[in-house]
């Protein structure tokens, strides 16, 4: 007899509504983000983590890094007191360093929803959606090029989902929409059809300064002069280029006092050295920088302190994601960032595979699982993420979002109280018998273990005739319900045209780009 | 233009004889076990570790724990000095802890070829296949049960592969073997097929005196009188009993001096408390007092103090494996076996899924990662694992092995060294280009980056014009290759001869016995 079978008869009410209260407990409006109950996995010494510092603050200050295509950034160096030679930069040990520690620890990342606000930095963890693939597929029409009603859709799917706290930024391109447009479609399906936080555009300053706009209409000017509503995420262009659409950008971010994610991405073996040590000093160098210029912008504005390490398959040349090295070595970044007392971004649900198949969901739980133990406060990609980035995949979201649920379980770690322990129930129970129907049992049936929404737990005769699925056909049933049941948050008409006039009026003072 | 295509221009050889030697140098005969680099996940404070114990203590002192059919197991105990009632026997706080002051901290099993011993508990990490199956699958033939063919494919698939380091026991039933007989071509498989260390039969005291019979023949009954040369893993009948086939299997072991390894098994809400802190002291309190009882039958003998957690879907009552709550107790049962000071074998790559799908590597990795970072020294499961372990899937163990590989890079950690930290590379490639080319990747390439077998990582295009293959037909593939090219290792011819020899008489000795 089942357990729950057992605790009806001594309870009133149905099944279905106590398996939705249950998934309320756990994550309703009580659990915007989670706050990790087990420490972060510390693996390298003080002394090799002093090690790594002095080699990247030696290229800091003996290669430096470029600053192309933004005088202002060069500037700004300059009156910091960094060394300029054209567009070469180069810091004294410390200077950098020095210059961080007027950038906040953590800070309140404010949502449409107040009750959806997060917190980013400390013993936080925040779960986003993948961000930036062209493509989209699913199993029904394979691969193709990702549109606004995707986009609009990986949204509805987060929203829905008490497993993510933050509605991400470009889960996919809305390659439907004009190059120069994009921003203000995205933005506007972030703030109405979702009430979480999110992100803005960032590929090009006046597309910041848009998103920025966009945040004050829903927000209110004052608000968002004086607390953080918008992330922008900016790339490094590994090794050692800081180029001015992303510095232009991230200064636009910090000027307006929101959150630039500063993030180099090195491909070890092409963007960075084969070796995972010199990979990390590149990208704590590289990370510092983009940190530092948040700061020359404007003092204390948050910032977050990003990071996407990957490798090379060396037979092939082709990236890997998911793979151990990484993994491994996020680890080690979370150390070196929490010594820098900054809130982490760090790895997230990575894969080069083309389907939601086995592969997928090795490297993607391998790498999912490295960010939280490296200590990440904001995770991107934890969802959806497949082929390299290169598509976002309706079913590997639904997989993914699960993994996120059971990630919230395994970050409340192991509670040791007189409950936990259940002395009694030895007594009760004894030797031999079983614990199903002990008064320990049901006191604590309702919150005890996490239950999948993906996995088939059932016995082999029973998964039989049901069809033989897959995990991946179960997720494709699962996406299109949610988007069926799907409703969108309550929002002001009034704030609602204001966004469209917005967005109508910004449209109509541009051509169309492609490009 | 790739890597290994650079480099190739600058070397002499080819490209497979190069990736032959890259697998050899990090997995051939130099690395019998893994000795790990990467610290322990240590996630309770000394405080709630105490809890537990003293938890555990007192469902020692006050509950007890029944032992059937085993008046030795009894006598052993009052001589000791615990409290006898009927079958049930109490313990005072502390006395198995004296007791187990007398077992190893680690011991060498020793294998055929010596090159393959291994060294178990300390920093050493060892992966052996999953264990104990009816049923096989493939995606061929779908689930059917397990024959000895089955079993010796598995033992070739295992030797072939440079990432397992032990051949394991039971990986599935040869059920078209009586009962009665099987354990007799099972030694004689592991023996005869594998080179490296291996478990014996457990089903009965005479079994496990056959299974260590083989031994003495392969390795000399001297040798085996003074070294371990054998496992033998006993299952407590959770909640607090221990029946007398596994105690008396667990002292013929002992008596042997060779390792039992002691495993409760407790499906939380079934076989202990829903609440995973009273499930780890349910299971420390069980452990302890099998891994004490070897000591009573011969002290200084070898001993494992094994674990094996998991919880239960509450709405259906069926077990589920892989999923958080036992990954994150495994943790807590690492420290508490090392307050012990005894190798530790705990979790392994668990689920529930009937295929070798998303499910299936999602719930494997989490589980397989808590193994490697709780601390355990001998990671039986590895590989093969599905559907709540009624079967043993031939593309899953292929996966597993891949994954396995994997986590050797991962548990070499990050190493922090002037060549590691590449520092020459950064000068001599500078800002905005990349490190193909340079001295410092041409040097270190064939070491760099954990190559997968089962992993596609090549673009999209490509794969799809390869046949937009899944990971799981990739696996197929590559098990079926390898069992062609198996060759077994060589044995002498005469040990052949006595080892069938004593086979062909135990078997006469007795009429089948299908139950």
């Amino acid at each position: 007899m089942a357990l729950e079978e057992t605790v009806q008869r001594s309870r009133h009410g149905g099944r279905e509504a106590r398996r939705r209260e249950r998934a309320q407990k756990s994550a309703g409006p009580g659990r915007p983000y989670i706050s990790r109950n087990i420490p972060t996995y510390d693996i390298l010494s003080e002394e090799n983590l002093l090690k790594i510092e002095a080699a990247a603050d030696r290229i800091l200050a003996e290669t430096g890094i470029e600053f192309r295509d933004d005088p202002e950034a060069l500037d700004h160096w300059r009156r910091a007191g960094a060394r300029i030679d054209g567009l070469r930069v180069t810091f004294e040990p410390g200077m950098l360093r020095e210059i961080l520690r007027f950038a906040p620890a953590e800070f309140i990342q404010h949502a449409r929803n107040p009750a959806n606000s997060i917190r980013i930095g400390g013993n936080s963890v925040v779960f986003a959606p993948a961000y930036g693939s062209p493509f989209v597929m699913d199993l029904d029409r394979g691969r193709r090029f990702g549109t606004l009603q995707d986009f609009q859709n990986f949204i509805k799917l987060a929203q829905s989902s008490p497993w993510f706290h933050h509605s991400g930024g470009t889960i996919c391109e809305p390659t439907d929409v004009p190059v120069n447009k994009r921003h203000l479609d995205m933005v506007y399906a972030h703030l109405r059809y979702s009430d979480r936080c999110f992100m803005g555009s960032v590929t090009a300053e006046e597309r910041s300064e848009d998103s920025i706009e966009m945040a004050r209409i829903a927000f209110g000017r004052d608000f968002v002069e004086e607390n953080c509503v918008i992330l922008g995420n900016v790339n490094v262009n590994s090794p050692l280029v800081w180029d001015g659409t992303m510095t232009k950008s991230l200064r636009a971010y910090a000027r307006a006092n929101q959150a630039a994610v500063i993030v180099p991405f090195i491909l070890g073996g092409a963007m960075g050295p084969v070796t995972n040590a010199g990979a990390i000093a590149q990208s704590l160098a590289e990370t510092m920088a983009g940190c530092a210029l948040t700061q020359l912008e404007r003092k204390g504005a948050p910032v977050i302190f990003g990071n996407f390490l990957s490798s090379t398959q060396l037979r092939t040349g082709s990236p890997t994601f998911g793979t151990p090295e990484p993994a491994i070595g996020s680890m080690v970044v979370g150390q070196l960032c929490r010594r820098l007392d900054l809130p982490l971004r760090c790895s997230g649900n990575f894969t080069t595979s083309k389907l939601p198949d086995a592969q997928a969901m090795t490297e993607g739980t391998m790498s999912m699982l490295a960010a939280v133990h490296c200590g990440a406060n904001f995770i991107l990609h934890a969802a959806g993420f497949l082929d390299g980035l290169l598509s976002m995949s309706y079913e590997k979201f639904m997989l993914d979002a699960d993994l996120c649920g059971a990630l919230h379980t395994y970050l409340d770690g192991v509670t040791v109280d007189d409950n936990q322990l259940a002395e009694g129930a030895f007594a009760e129970v004894g030797p031999g018998n079983h614990f199903f129907g002990s008064a320990h049992t049901l006191a604590n049936y309702e919150t005890a273990y996490w239950d999948s929404e993906t996995a088939d737990n059932s016995p082999f005769e029973q998964w039989e005739l049901a069809g033989s699925d897959d995990a991946a056909t179960r997720a494709n049933r699962l996406w299109k319900q949610r988007l069926r049941e799907y409703e969108a948050p309550a929002m002001d008409e009034g704030l609602d045209e204001a966004l469209k006039d917005f967005v109508a009026r910004r449209k109509s003072e541009m051509a169309d780009a492609w490009y």
